[in-house]
């Protein structure tokens, strides 16, 4: 599954590298998906109390992926500044969740699975970052 | 891509097979980041005019199908009437939005694909909504 | 705060009386705030284990909530299908949410709070649903 | 309407003053409906062609406002990082769509209003942005 086909029929240039821009797009949506279904195990949990800072960091996350997937999906008419702080606050995002997730990786799998996403999504990020024309 | 194996890892049961559910919230994601770029392209075409019911119902597309893959990726106190009614109005969406699509496949490739992606998440939330316990 | 004087400036005719549909797109941005804020309140309680239910059904809520917001917000090329189930779901999912909240009132403010929006998001709905054109 | 009754039942103290930090989430949910039917009404106007930039930074502009709302209304276990990257990318959109809007004030007045919204927006995020702790 991949947003790289029909990102590749818009009748702008895109604003980076067709497979870079897809990767992170897809990341985003991926990242979105798992954050969700880690805070709501996190809350199935028995020591939910302990993964109360994975809860809440799963929820951050979630929406920050859910925006900025939105923001670099589109090409008509961007703005380089809001994409750059966008992608910046996703790769936070991203970056934060995924160190406390690998802390829970041992006790949870779906933790240890969100933390490698939150990576992949963290990396793709950095990578659109450093193709996208500067801010 | 896919949530189907951190579903798997969840500590309650599923509300529905992990391969179809999964498919549904894949779907999802898939046809939200479409449908956000089939609305960006629209916006780009010369006959943006005659593109504005597609616009908008991409953007509708998009919206509910964002909320429906986080509704129903969650399975923890689950509630079978709010599943049903999210994915009846998903469903809903991407088909009118495939139809809509579908009118301009021809002149446009991006509506082409979305309408595609549209009728395969309209087909998953139909499976999803037919393995879910009755509301 | 409301989105009715923005609403009356639009090209098209609006798909029902201004004041009924700004009263809903508002109180479902207003109940998104409530239910994400409840959920998150929920979390920190010393009883989060019973408030499981109620932190799931505020996160479906407050996501229904901004899905819906933004369906009926939208005046051009409405689709009257799309819309009437959208709003079925936001009303389902503001009731079911309601009743969670509403046992938790006593001993949590925020609930009680929470549970207030729900049932005026709930009315607004209803009240829309009534005023739209049928689907 | 105000989320501010809430937050003051929040268990855990508030990342920021009661007032400020309200604001800034009433604001984000305001401006994005408002710049979601700015772009819906920009989609209908004769000169759509020309409200391409500021269709789309609408759109952009309430993507941002939906997760930073979000992200500033959780005080559980809240990451100073995120919450400030997320509120510099919301009011860079705020700012960026408010000027594009004050471009189109004279002929459109959803342009006038949502520019107006979005300036409200982008001082509540910098002024919450002044009363967070450092990141």
């Amino acid at each position: 599954m991949s947003v790289e086909a029909i990102l590749q029929t818009h009748p702008r240039p895109l604003v980076a590298d067709a497979g870079v821009l897809a990767r992170c797009v897809d990341e985003c949506g991926e990242c979105a998906g798992h954050c969700t279904i880690c805070a709501d195990a996190s809350l199935a949990e028995d020591d939910v109390r302990d993964m109360e800072r994975c809860l809440r960091l799963c929820l951050d996350c979630a929406d920050t992926c859910v925006a900025t997937a939105r923001i670099l999906a589109r090409q008509t008419s961007a703005d380089p500044a809001i994409q750059h702080r966008q992608l910046e606050a996703c790769l936070i995002a991203c970056g934060n969740c995924a160190a406390e997730c690998e802390r829970h990786a041992q006790q949870h799998e779906h933790c240890r699975l969100c933390a490698e996403e939150c990576r992949r999504c963290e990396r793709a990020c950095q990578d659109l970052l450093a193709a996208l024309a500067p801010a």
